[in-house]
């Protein structure tokens, strides 16, 4: 078996003056050329903690024959500072066959532990009632290859859960909120909900490519998560015996309309109570996702962030951002998200 | 005091030959003229349960100048029917003083009880423990007035909640699901959270007319009730000492906010954690009460509702319209609605 | 075998004392009372030419017990008049099985020949040069239910080619001036803008409930056109040796983003140059087929149409409706449609 | 008393050479490093004729640590040339008590004497017949902390009298141009009208900050110029006697609707008259002051501007800029903007 | 020359028992059989003052004979009663030449002096100091053709101004208060602003038909009045010397924009200073004028108007409605409309 | 005859090192000073092939006095490289008579050859029927100041047939598709439609200037191309006996919908079946032109583009981009486009 390959720094503790010799995606390379006629490369660096941008001034044809964008690559160089910024001038650079290093390294990953996750997870969807919903998500956790990219898929490129292991923290917060919700309002399909919450953005394993970047897949780009969330569950449908075709639409139904409205992408509008609230569920999850995340990222005040282009509006922090006392203490234990 | 004067029964139960001597309300009249140029009126005739029509031929100038639209009206006559349904022919109708009248008679309720209701509510806001806000649910709760209207105020004039106590049916049920949600996610101001989701509607105890009908008042029409409703917290808040301005604004900002968008009504979109979770929980309440009374009324099919004019679909029953099998036999006890 | 009742009569052609002995769809029945208590029953008949309003006033009862709406009834009556309108009063009615029936006779129909244009439809996927598209449309044709459905499937409810064999004329006439845009336009991919036009809408199949009435199936309306269709490609593909899946993808595609954009049903917009064109082919079919039947019923003016609600217009019928000269009077030879 | 210290140039006016020893905002700072780990600092200065960049090279700690963004400082350095601009080579800059400066000196102004201004709104004002509304102007007019606040509130933050003055400008003139709607039609309420042209943006004294930057308060930001304006207003109709609440209702409502529709901003739309005169002649006010401004600023070409981003397009000067006849040589006097 | 016969009796007054032989348009007839096989024949009759219906017994076939839908006809019959609304039992009725008619019998016209109206509309051309532009207005004033048409225009069919004389009564309160406003601004072009408000809507003259009735023409369906305008003026300017082409586009664009936007029609959005006022200045003549209309014709109640379809949204009749005290007494002279 | 310079090298082919002595259009111009107060000069040339930056360094003042913007330039100069692309250093740099030029040496153009392209048309128009079409298209085609301008102009500034020659292109391409549909669908009046496909854009002749650079006219901004192409219609149809008024409406008709919708700019919707094929037509040609010109720049990746800013989305370049088969090897031929 190979060995692989350690990472030891990641791009966010780096600093002025420190010696580098690890690995890295590589980003993006620009090949220039300086007043004097001679070649230089430009190159973004990244890892699971940012990116750094880096300068290549010696070799420089050399080492570009070496390394095209979107390869791990091992890098020998130092850490300087240009304009402000962290820059690694890099005296090496060479492919690495991604097999021999952790691509866990790479890119941005939940700080979760992913096989508690999932292990709620399962725990739920053995508490369902409904055998058919039970044979399905047998047949899904029985499929190795499945589990594995399950585990792994990022919910998003960019705005919500987007790094490994969003899509598995996205259904499970999901899936327990609908649980609750399940509870509070008559009329509603406990089973189908949990099992929609869980399934809705499952087409999401396909429709990124998530090696050593977050990106769309040909097929993503082509078909959309919601087209092939629905292939994904039908093809197991069809090898299950006794699957009332009935209760199979309303579940189909769900991945169809989970997005709400045409113009975001619901193929059709959600036509059952629970199309409507997993809808409103899946709403409610991504967007305070969302919203988080960029207030972790934003440093601009103690109050406000930045204004966010996509949502339109600065975000405040709260209250415990102006004041002192925070209105409640004792919420932290249990809280799943 | 006044006595009381009971009706004996209702408009959902009269059937064609029925003698009727009763209270309700002159929802419509108009008077119309016989080829041979005698008078005639044709009114309709409603209560809580519904409408009838109906039509007098006799001493017809006399009892049209006994009453106006709107009024309580006392009325003799006999159920026949008309084009296959109940029409009354009214041989006398007067005016009766509300104030002799139990004017639950005649608007639509709910069928919970307020009282206990109230009484969750209560328990709610004793939970809180941010002083100030408190302070304010003390001052709402320790004025009769207020307690009065808002234990039966609707919530809307037609699409949900619109019926007598609708408003506390639709806080108490966000109210309860507001915790559930603030125990779900960290960052969340279950104080705030709970306070908006009671007061984020306050303004509808005056933007509706409810004594015979439900109606927008005057104010209602000008103002909306987001802005009633923050003169109303306003006006409270002023009295109370100690309040840190910076937390009322962001209670206030609940209201302000809730609708979620400018096209919807909201005059700042959701800028807190609290604001966003505060407009889906609405929303949800809101719809889910709109669909299951929809669902309730229509009877075209057991499977699938009529086409839902302002929701722009039909809407599917679910798993128990198509199947026996249920899917949660034992999630009825402990419901909020 | 069960001998056919062959039809007499079309409603169309009913005048004023007609003696009928004949079979309908009993589109509505309503059961309502005379003033004197006693029961009658408005119905409205139906079959492909049109509908009439019938009345029972005797054997009220017994007839009403005879049949359901929806049904195939014989009827025995007499056509007289009411404000204006043709109306039958009906004697005797009983529910026929439909199997003794020909539904053709109840259903508007295309007026060309369906084998016709199917044999036309077969020789446009004969002339494809891809292996597996061939094998594709082999699979199809090889299946007799389903080109016995694809034969009878109309295109719409309402707007346009809503009618048995609609869904095939629609196809054909979309693959011919696809063939011809191919040849317009270097960079298009005849077979795969072929394939898309015939299949695009290959879903309708199962969308629609086309028996009795034109209505939306269960599985219709809770998954669209679009993810049946997918589905039915797909299931068929999966059988099929050698796909590339590469260029399977591209022809999903088609079928994904044939209504061109997301507020219309598109789950992704089109993203190849056929998928761009056989967006504007299907539109431009679907357009001026609903365009020349609205003008075809419409009997408003030589030269202006009514309104027509959902294109919000009044249409003008052109040069020929204005002046005896027609600008291309040998067009005629040769047209799909 | 402490003594002002008085700024002595305006940035306008600083060209390469010039030696300073001035006040100024410290609009930006950003602290980098040279290739060699020394730190510099770039910033930016403003002061209400405009901004300048600058620069620190040498003390750049101890400079940095004298003042923060935001901040009034006094600078000595020298200005330069950086890529064709001006560029400040900065010496010293320390922080200065705003208590010691002319606050007008920092944010532009109105050329207009905002005194003569005040009092032609106070003309209006006496001129009013309504007696409650004559009292509620006393009211406001009688507070000297509001006056000076509404004397110098900007009108917006970019769009249109983004300066110190600005609101009093654009009330003042839609005031008087509501004085001739007034006379122009019958059925308009002159007291309401232009009552409602100066109170409409009340609201914008405390929706903004303005000392050394006009930017949005944090009370703005959550509870926007409409909702604050009513209640200013609403806390002064209590203190009033005799004010009938139908009639202020009506008042309140030109603040409520003066957006004109909810996807701008408009709480209920315009329901009277007047509200749909006051909405006009705000949309008309601003746009003509925003594209004045923005004509005013842009040297694109003497006939053309560049593109207007918000707006839309490019606009064209008019007649006299591409002739020398003027239409209207007379009409410069008495106008009021 | 032919004897013009007089109308003598108008709808509006027409009650019970009247004997009538008087004009009226044949506005609707609908052709109709009793029970007893015998024909009857519905109509609707109008005139200036608004609609009766009437109904033929007798002689029905010959009299439905006589007159086709849309001409002028005399009537004999006597006013009855039927569902409490007026009807009118028609003995007979004949075609008559509307040569021998006064067409303003038969459409609602302005109750203003039209030749006073189009005396001061002259005024203000006569004051402009344009030489191309007062060239251009002579054209327009001394083609007899022209004037009659433009005196008689209505300015729409339903919304505002919908009646004979209203596109004079839009045009001159339009330019009435583009001269207050051009004295109100500076940088104002008062001549292209006052001709933009008499020629923007100037196609109009040709866009409706407004003989017996208002509809749209032919042309003003397939080119809209803004293109049947522009060519109007650039025939006639064609034929004047000296006409500075650049400032000819200037009132051409006035005439492009005046709708504002292009999903409200404009071409090009307005791109002058003119081109903004004058649009503003086209929305508040029209809706406040189709606003008042509204509350004039509606009885809803003396506060509130019923809901306003188009405008979608109730109207409060103001502060007169609800108070004995006007705010406004001394308005009404002098004033425009 | 003034004698014309021919340009030797274009911008596509300038490498590093080459001394260049060539025309090019001065595209813009930057004056700028260095440090130490010296000026100079950044400009971009541009020619038929792209654009290339440029510096002055010596004699500034002076060279920046012989031109200005949008003019033609001699300049002297060498190629160097600077942050990895061309920069030319400017030694000498003078305004050119355009007289004394080529001028489709500076702006792209189509390659195909124009007069073939509009003999194509001319066979076209001479295969019409209609008399009075006829005669126009003889109108223009004899007036060589039209043709001239006609065959130069391009259809738009940047989205598609952005290059001299392109309108001729773009119209040729439509009335070669459209002729392929009139023979599709019967109810299409072919000379309608084929002249629709000639004239529709006709304005855009005036509409954009295209010497050095291509961009708006006054007249374009002000009157877009709808209003001048129907201006120019009109003109020459006065002059034209036997026009039939009511078919000159429907060919104008074309003109003014063939937007489609008014948000798009369509001043009235397509009102006839010819004017909605001519609108798909239209927008088939325009979209598939842009997105063939958006592939063939983009070198992003073999499969996919970049994104398409305006159109919102990726492209893929189809199967011949992803397999070695190409489904139709034998379109080539005959192909207009």
């Amino acid at each position: 078996m190979t060995e692989i390959i350690k990472k030891k720094h990641f791009v966010r503790d780096l600093t002025a003056g420190a010696q580098v010799d690890d690995l890295f995606v590589l980003a993006e390379r620009v090949l220039s050329h300086k007043k004097d006629g001679n070649p230089y490369m430009n190159v973004v660096l990244s890892d699971r903690s940012g990116q750094i941008k880096g300068v290549v001034w010696d070799s420089v044809e050399q080492i570009a024959a070496g390394a095209r964008g979107g390869e791990i690559v091992k890098v020998t160089g130092q850490v300087s500072e240009y304009r402000g910024a962290p820059q690694m001038v890099i005296r090496a650079m060479t492919a690495v066959d991604p097999a021999r290093t952790d691509t866990a390294d790479f890119l941005p990953a939940t700080d979760l532990d992913i096989e508690q996750l999932f292990e709620r997870l399962q725990g739920l969807t053995r508490s369902l009632r409904t055998p058919w919903l039970k044979a399905l998500f047998d047949s899904f956790w029985a499929d190795p290859v499945f589990v594995a990219h399950f585990k792994r898929a990022p919910a998003a490129k960019m705005m919500h859960h987007a790094y490994i292991g969003g899509l598995l923290v996205h259904c499970l917060s999901m899936a327990v909120l609908a649980d609750k919700v399940a509870s509070h309002y008559s009329g509603v399909d406990r089973d189908l909900l949990i099992a929609g919450a869980i399934l809705h953005d499952i087409g999401k394993v396909r429709e990124f490519d998530f090696t050593t970047a977050i990106d769309y897949s040909e097929e993503g780009r082509l078909l959309s998560h919601i087209v092939i969330g629905l292939e994904m569950v039908e093809k197991r449908l069809q090898k299950l015996a006794d699957v009332p075709r009935e209760e199979a639409n309303l579940l189909k139904h769900l991945i169809v309309s989970h997005h709400g409205a045409p113009e975001f992408g619901a193929v059709e509008p959600p036509k059952t109570i629970d199309a409507v609230l997993l809808h409103y569920i899946d709403e409610i999850d991504s967007k305070i996702n969302a919203i988080r995340e960029f207030m972790a990222k934003d440093a601009t005040s103690p109050t406000w962030t930045a204004y966010h282009r996509v949502l339109g509006r600065h975000f405040h922090r709260g209250r415990s951002s102006t004041s002192s006392e925070t209105g409640s203490p004792d919420r932290a234990s249990g809280q799943m998200d």
